[in-house]
């Protein structure tokens, strides 16, 4: 593959959209093909498997049934809309992977870390991405920026309470070690500047 | 589990929908409980994945992601519906389960019997069938079946060649084989009363 496949991981209110929507700018403008994407990601497939995931009145979706469905929606996004950009070398921008599956649905649900990174390499088969940004904040400054941003949607996750939030801390602090060579965290309590400027000294670096 | 777990295979126009008919018609006249099934089986969130899934206009799903939903689609009617029934000690008549995965993604689509076998497992958390009865039949006699039943609707598998039904008819071979102790195999060919008692002898034997 010739492109660059960068996915950018966090809780709720770590500022993940921000980032992705200025470093996208910075590289446009530096001359470099970029794709901006999140999963569902305009995928046809990927986005009706959504639907059935935040449909809200699912109430009985088991938690198994959740991580297969959004290991499936991965799996589409991936082979129509990620694997061919990488291909005709893009730089991919992705809110959100595999790890989010891993923390969320592993780690904080309880289904555990390794089963579900288990059908999730069934989804993806080792194209893993080649960094991944953790926007490290802890959940409680997290959950007041979303609160004082009156434009934002609330989704299904921002109701859950703060130990759930906690946990998903907890998680990606765990992955954080266990792909350290992938995984590069970064402080997102510091000031937009900051985290901007590290992000993209980190990806100068890959692209030289 | 106090109940019978029993599930029903075979390639197409093999007659499962005829005899588990049969067989819940002579099992509820002998005074067992019994729930005659198919996945989706009716669960909401089941039939929104299989809705997904056989959309005639999702021409670009990849068929890992179509394992996934079966999966998923599983996972919810087994825990929905399979285990509570089997719990309060019914007898559960399944059409196609685990195997037809296994057979359709796994062995004729070429995605590896063992891989798909993983994440099912990830699904069911072996909660497999007490016993699995195969419906053995050639490909060409079972088409020939279907074509000349016009009530019947065509589906998507229905349109496949001669040769990917060869390939599950050797696919289920495979699994009868590897799963000796649980599969059942059923000669199709036979009058439909000589399969039906095959199957209740079978049955019966576990009742005991």
């Amino acid at each position: 593959m010739k492109g660059l496949f960068i996915t950018f991981e966090g809780g709720e209110g770590a500022g993940k959209t921000s980032i992705i929507e200025e470093i996208n700018q910075t590289l446009t403008d530096k001359g470099y093909k970029t794709v901006k994407t999140r999963e569902p990601g305009g995928i046809k497939i990927s986005e009706k498997i959504r639907q059935v995931i935040l449909d809200r009145s699912h109430t009985e979706m088991d938690a198994r049934t959740e991580a297969l469905l959004y290991a499936a929606a991965r799996r589409q996004h991936l082979v129509e809309k990620v694997i061919p950009k990488l291909k005709e070398g893009y730089i991919i921008l992705c809110d959100r992977f595999i790890d989010s599956s891993l923390v969320y649905q592993g780690y904080a649900r309880g289904l555990g870390i390794d089963e579900v990174y288990h059908i999730n390499q069934f989804a993806i088969q080792d194209c893993m991405p080649d960094v991944t940004f953790l926007l490290d904040l802890p959940p409680k400054k997290g959950l007041e920026r979303i609160h004082g941003n009156y434009e934002r949607e609330q989704n299904r996750l921002d109701l859950e309470d703060l130990s759930f939030h906690q946990k998903v801390y907890e998680g990606y602090h765990l992955l954080a070690n266990r792909f350290s060579d992938r995984i590069k965290l970064i402080d997102a309590g510091q000031s937009f500047d900051r985290v901007l400027n590290s992000s993209l000294n980190a990806i100068e670096a890959f692209l030289k």
